[in-house]
């Protein structure tokens, strides 16, 4: 069946709801090249502004989803349930989380980002490991997550094409911060990987996407209300992301870090962030029936050595140097360290993540182009939390530099990133949504 | 001076105010090829949801006008007056209001169009007048108006080359029905045209593109704004189009029922457009102080020739067979007449002028397709005016055909558009903005 493209545009900027076939004939001629770049964004840019109800959304996201490869996991006996993150600064979570989930029974096909703009990406940080693959051909991914129960990859290129294509098209034209286009992207490619449950981390604050609370809110739920249409359970967690989660922020750096949740240590944010999620997934699982049971079998994973030996297993199932797990001075280190201090007594009432994941990248942490090489040895130690009391002159964070010049490009940023006054601190939960 | 086009987007796309600079980099940019197709889509449906303000509004037709040539004909003494109608069903105003002005002292560089839909266009008028040629260059064009004080011409292809490009742009899009686009849209052609002033003839109603009053008078306020803006001194009309203007509907049909008007005669109500219009031409050129002593005048230059004459001069100068305008009968004519009589007694509630415009161009009198070409000896002529009294069996319409399967595929729609009743009519001008 065939459709006006013009007349669809129409109907959705005079906020008209686009029937089931009509959503589906514009992301199938649109993926296969059938309809031109300038009435797709002017589409998009109508979807900005009038939005999609959730009927809409479902058949989109799952158009979406159809436009390529669908992963099929249906051999693997346990409940397969991957977390995703709409991203942050010092977001570590899924390297600890995985194996932490793995260890208690949930097969976890987990495929992760690189960074973008001011927050890292997971698949980055990996690849400061020696030798860790994070390009997989399905096959060996369904191998991997049979075997060991998780799998650490970066995105396959066979899954959801059509997103690639209308990302592009939205960074270029404005119509990135839209809730359903976002909510779609987003559940699209994570329904491609052929869960049977999804957590999401839904970040809030100055570091986030979402720097406001109502709209964070608002594009959880209607994520949820994604998975609710298509039939996939969806857990929304809202975290805060105003000051950088954990103490690292860079690459190698926060490997070590999730290394040391796994080992039962770990900074208390980040600790609790990575409990929160993985209980839920448990629950999701049906592998304990409630959060607090999760915990307990969760902290006994960490306690006997399983999730760290998982996470043991991927990185050596994924060509990575095993050795750096044990003995973290074996990955990159960078050459010189400058340490920021307080100006002054006070309490710390503001770190701002967004500068602080600006200045990692552009100490060289992250990618200014897309074509930039990350140095993995980089980044900042956040040394304080807000509500912490500090006196003058005590160290607020630690630098590790490798270029004089990039150094002085991020210093400025980190000074201002901390605010010292009387202000306590912000929640670092804000509650879940089902 | 370079911009981010994505931001320029994003903050129209958010209802904030554009800078002259900004605007005038977008429209250069895009004219030479320097922008993508699907960039401006984007900006331009933003535009239809967020509006341009009148100084946004001012500076994009300025730039769209300066997208190209910018005639000049400060060598003619006479105020050069210009009048654009914005599409209407028997429309044939041009082709006596410009003889009546030019006969009384202004200088008319008329520059029309062809049709449009179910509008009829006046070069495609013109063209059935046997001989004449409506592509003119542009000193051609200067010395005919310098000599006679009147053109009648299409559009020259290098006058505001940005408004083809957006325009095709807006029809793939969706983004055509926009206030401030429409407005941009006409007022840059005409400016381009090198006018002391300019006189708009905004038609309302069924046949019109702008249907109800509240949208035609925002258009008509819009566009008297750009030109106070620019200081070109405007005068928008706002008249019917309900109902076909006059009784031809066509295009040599309605070539001889201008020349009735400039003859003395004609149907009443064009006869009523005719002289209002003009009657601004003159008043807005300084040549009469106000209406009424400009209707004399144009009474006068009517009742002793002088206007008709105007027209034999430009015909011959554009190389049309003059002897067509004293006998008629050598225009081309249709080979078959078929009469729609009223089907009861009653008064005439409607003429929609949509039905009988698009019954006209489907006889073959206009273009389904860009390439096709159009009859000019078929059309309609409209017996009956709203209001009138009828009885069963009397003439509503003759229609003058030559193709059987085209005056089927139009006949159906002749008689849908007359509704008999005891309506009253509606009025023909609704007023007038300055």
């Amino acid at each position: 069946m065939a459709f006006s493209f013009r007349r669809l545009i129409e109907r959705k900027r005079d906020g008209e709801i686009l029937r089931d076939e009509e959503i589906r004939w514009i992301i199938g001629e649109y993926s296969r090249g059938a309809l031109p770049d300038y009435q797709m964004s002017a589409l998009l840019m109508a979807i900005f502004k009038e939005g999609l109800d959730q009927a809409e959304l479902a058949v989109w996201t799952d158009a979406m989803l159809h436009s390529g490869d669908v992963l099929d996991f249906s051999h693997v006996a346990a409940p397969k349930i991957d977390k995703h993150s709409t991203g942050g600064v010092g977001d570590k979570v899924s390297i600890a989380l995985g194996p932490m989930a793995a260890a208690c029974g949930v097969a976890v096909p987990m495929m992760s980002g690189r960074g973008l703009g001011h927050t890292g990406g997971t698949v980055d940080k990996l690849e400061s490991i020696p030798g860790f693959r994070t390009e997989l051909d399905p096959s060996e991914f369904g191998v991997i997550l049979e075997r060991i129960g998780m799998v650490l990859a970066g995105q396959s290129e066979t899954l959801v094409p059509a997103d690639r294509r209308i990302y592009a098209l939205r960074d270029a034209t404005g119509t990135v911060p839209s809730i359903p286009l976002i909510a779609s992207s987003i559940m699209s490619k994570k329904l491609a990987e052929g869960l049977d449950a999804l957590v999401l981390d839904v970040k809030v604050g100055r570091g986030a996407f979402m720097k406001d609370l109502d709209r964070a809110r608002l594009l959880a739920e209607t994520m949820v209300g994604i998975g609710r249409s298509v039939g996939t359970p969806v857990v929304a967690v809202l975290t805060d992301m105003n000051q950088p989660l954990g103490r690292a922020v860079g690459n190698a750096n926060e490997i070590v870090e999730a290394i040391e949740v796994l080992k039962g240590g770990g900074p208390p944010d980040l600790v609790e962030v990575c409990y929160r999620l993985t209980e839920e997934m448990l629950v999701l699982g049906g592998i304990e029936a409630d959060r607090p049971a999760a915990r307990r079998r969760l902290q006994e994973a960490i306690s006997s050595g399983a999730a760290f030996e998982k996470l043991e297993q991927v990185v050596e199932a994924q060509d990575g140097d095993p050795r750096v797990l044990h003995d973290p001075s074996l990955l990159p280190r960078a050459g010189h360290e400058e340490v920021v201090t307080a100006p002054r007594d006070g309490y710390v009432a503001r770190i701002d993540a967004f500068d602080i994941g600006t200045a990692a990248l552009r100490l060289g942490g992250g990618r200014e182009r897309k074509e930039d090489a990350i140095d993995p040895a980089v980044g900042l130690s956040v040394e304080v939390k807000v509500g912490d009391r500090v006196e003058t002159g005590q160290p607020l964070a630690v630098v590790a530099w490798n270029n004089g010049g990039k150094l002085a490009d991020s210093l400025p940023m980190i000074t201002a990133a901390f605010e010292i006054s009387d202000q306590l601190g912000t929640p670092l939960v804000y509650g879940e949504l089902r």
